[in-house]
């Protein structure tokens, strides 16, 4: 773990000290539908080769992918999500959630559906409390500083 | 609605065209702890009042902040979330609950506790069905293109 990951600040500066960057979460997008492929992960976001191989490295190096070869003659390879980076999902599906209910124009529907899988409902998806598992807003939700407190007021 | 907010891509891309952007979501989470004025918001992430004011004026236009005058002579603003900001709750949530279970130094609590009010239970907090309430993950979830069909493969 990087001295500018855990240095200061609530966890949600830390996070975004990760993953706060537009490109980091297309790629991460990109890897949890599947593409995991230099190429194809390339051809989705129309993003040039150095950048992107640029944002893998980071993200290697943050533990949040892994670099496998999948083929020799040339090597090439694939890039699977770390439990690390698999625990992001929630963002995604937040952003995603929010996305679906304030910027998909009117009258069309938002592009991806997600549906689970066990009781076939429609998510995103809602924040729950993990014990009661009411649904969370800033409402019901209050906010206690730790004894080691906040790197800043 | 921008051209750009709702132009191809999912809603991750589309809500990223808005809110991916670390500084964007470090204003929102002053906000939401209650930090909406121009000089406590600048004082506790320390970036320059140009950089801020620019923030600022793009999520007001964004429609997810209202600037509203508290105070003549001078003039002074706070800058309340909408309904859509409010919104962007469940994305701060799940960078928190990540970066609290990733980037804390070991040993050492979260920063920021979040309690849910009505029962007493530590959130963050995981993303639930709202249909039967089973937390989410990339296993149980179905993705499922809508006619309409993504502007990109």
């Amino acid at each position: 773990m990087s001295q500018e990951e855990t240095d200061g600040g609530c966890s949600i500066e830390r996070a975004l000290a990760v993953v706060g960057d537009r490109w980091t979460l297309l790629i991460l997008r990109d890897i949890f539908q599947g593409r995991d492929r230099f190429g194809a992960i390339r051809s989705s976001l129309g993003i040039s080769r150095n950048v992107l191989s640029a944002r893998l490295d980071q993200l290697v190096g943050h533990g949040l992918i892994e670099k496998v070869p999948y083929q020799d003659r040339p090597v090439r390879y694939r890039y699977p999500l770390t439990e690390r980076g698999a625990s992001l999902y929630p963002v995604l599906l937040a952003l995603l959630g929010w996305g679906d209910r304030w910027l998909t124009p009117a009258g069309r529907p938002p592009p991806l559906t997600l549906v689970h899988r066990a009781c076939g409902a429609r998510v995103p998806a809602e924040l729950c409390c993990p014990d009661c598992g009411e649904a969370l807003h800033p409402g019901n939700v209050r906010a206690r500083l730790s004894a080691a407190g906040l790197a800043r007021p």
